[in-house]
């Protein structure tokens, strides 16, 4: 059984004040509170790249947990924003971290669903390969490709990266998974010449209409009713979005968390660092996962504690 | 039981010779014909991208066999020459190919080992979420990242992309894989500031070197012996190379094939162009492909011939 015994994440304590910007954007503190629920963006520092973020997360994992680096047998890194294009990020990371020469090691690219998709690849090459132990990162430093001039992009993502430890000692474990693509609509979302530029009223279109029935299509397909889920963690595209989300899926506040304010939408490693919180929070059994972002791509997922 | 069902390629018409170079380079017909063994490489439309060879290569494949796209539920691009960096290639050719919304796509960033382990990936991922359909693609565009007057890199490196469609009716499926990673060496294959740069002398080492011995610890994994492999798929680094290693093996020449004269090193389209081939002779049943460079990374397979 092979699922996610630890989680450790980095976010760069360098931040940018969306409340210094609001008379360059024209914008309100209460649009800054109440609309995107960002007051300020986490940007890591000039000299880090897309794998110092990843080594700096796994330095933290190692405050948790003991892990013997010669035991790790794969690492993926989910990232759209890598050192280079190649190699893949993940043969740096395999370098800085000192990993055995039978560590296999690949990155996936993808965005804001790259977490859910990353566990199940993973988790599926790790049971397929009879593997025991291996760490997925997830790194995209939106900072590298954000003009500081853009309304739509630059009030909203935030750096950060996670690791998360799979292991046959899990604490949580998938019970499904649901994927899914709009690729004629991948133009609203894109990084052209260096710059990310962002269609923000196709992508809130695109999430609060098309995800709660994906949602109710992955519950249907294992018999759960929206009730029986203790906790979802959405991707945290904005404030408004989560709202919008949870207004139509009829939840209660208690049921969702939303706490980028101080630090911004930071892509892959958002999910992961709401589900690092779950580990404390022992009471909640079922957590549904959902990303949904750049390709237009989406993925959710139910996990369930098993310790 | 996923396994490949077809393979299909594109390479390009366009070619450049390198006997055309003869004289810039200082080298010999003897050096192209019989050291690197590349006399001309395939180059790409510029107004082509790596997301147009997939379609291409798509379409070679709806030459050979009948595919209802609408019961296609993955696609994987394998690739280090995206399109854009943001979003994934696999998003545009989703789009380019009118792909159904419940279709999962993502791209693996891996070389010239990446066929091999896009082969583990999307089969892994196919069996773990029950999905029926699959498509593989490979599309690596070092004519994006080519030097033409860098000696190491232009005389050998071509154009093309692949497809294969996984399903559960294939004829080749595989017994095992090896993975493996050198990440301190990750220097020695780079692509910085648009550049691809090469240590030609270190990659070959290290395929010489360790290559052999990796496959000899696959084949003792499944209890095999070499000689019960009845065809090599080497990936095609150069000519001197793949003789290196089928020198250390001690393989007859029957047992392996190098035809990349014509086009050159395709990357991670190099061994399913040589795949492609094995599905017209039936005699060899038990075949082992082998990928290795960029990271640096390897991946080797044990395949079996099902029908």
């Amino acid at each position: 059984m092979v699922g996610i015994q630890e989680i450790a994440s980095y976010i760069p304590e360098k931040r940018i004040s969306n409340y210094n910007k609001k008379e360059k954007f024209g914008i309100t503190d209460d649009f800054i509170k109440n609309k995107i629920g960002v007051e300020s963006v986490a940007v890591k520092d000039d000299s880090e790249d897309c794998s110092d973020l990843c080594v700096k997360a796994f330095q933290n994992l190692q405050k948790k947990i003991t892990i013997d680096k010669d035991e790790i047998d794969i690492i993926v890194v989910v990232t759209q924003n890598p050192d280079y294009n190649l190699p893949h990020t993940s043969a740096i990371v395999h370098g800085q971290l000192d990993l055995p020469q039978s560590c296999a090691a690949f990155d996936v690219s993808l965005g804001c669903s790259g977490f859910v998709y990353g566990m199940s690849v993973i988790e599926s090459f790790m049971k397929c390969n009879n593997m025991k132990s291996g760490l997925l990162f997830t790194s995209d430093p939106y900072s590298k490709i954000i003009d500081v001039n853009d309304k739509n992009t630059s009030l909203l993502f935030g750096d950060a990266a996670t690791v998360s430890l799979f292991s046959h000692d899990p604490v949580y474990v998938s019970k499904e998974f649901l994927f899914g693509t709009k690729g004629k609509h991948y133009h609203d979302l894109i990084c052209e010449n260096k710059t990310l530029t962002m269609n923000g009223r196709a992508i809130s279109t695109f999430g609060r209409k098309l995800i709660p029935a994906e949602i109710m299509k992955l519950l249907d397909k294992i018999e759960l009713s929206i009730d029986e889920i203790d906790q979802f963690l959405f991707h945290p595209g904005s404030l408004f979005m989560i709202k919008s989300l949870a207004h139509v899926l009829n939840l209660d506040e208690s049921k969702y968390v939303y706490d980028i304010l101080h630090y911004g939408n930071t892509v892959s490693s958002s999910i992961p660092i709401l589900l690092e919180k779950q580990f404390i929070e022992t009471k909640n059994k079922l957590l549904l996962l959902s990303g949904f972002g750049v390709g237009l791509s989406w993925g959710n997922a139910v996990i369930k504690r098993v310790k």
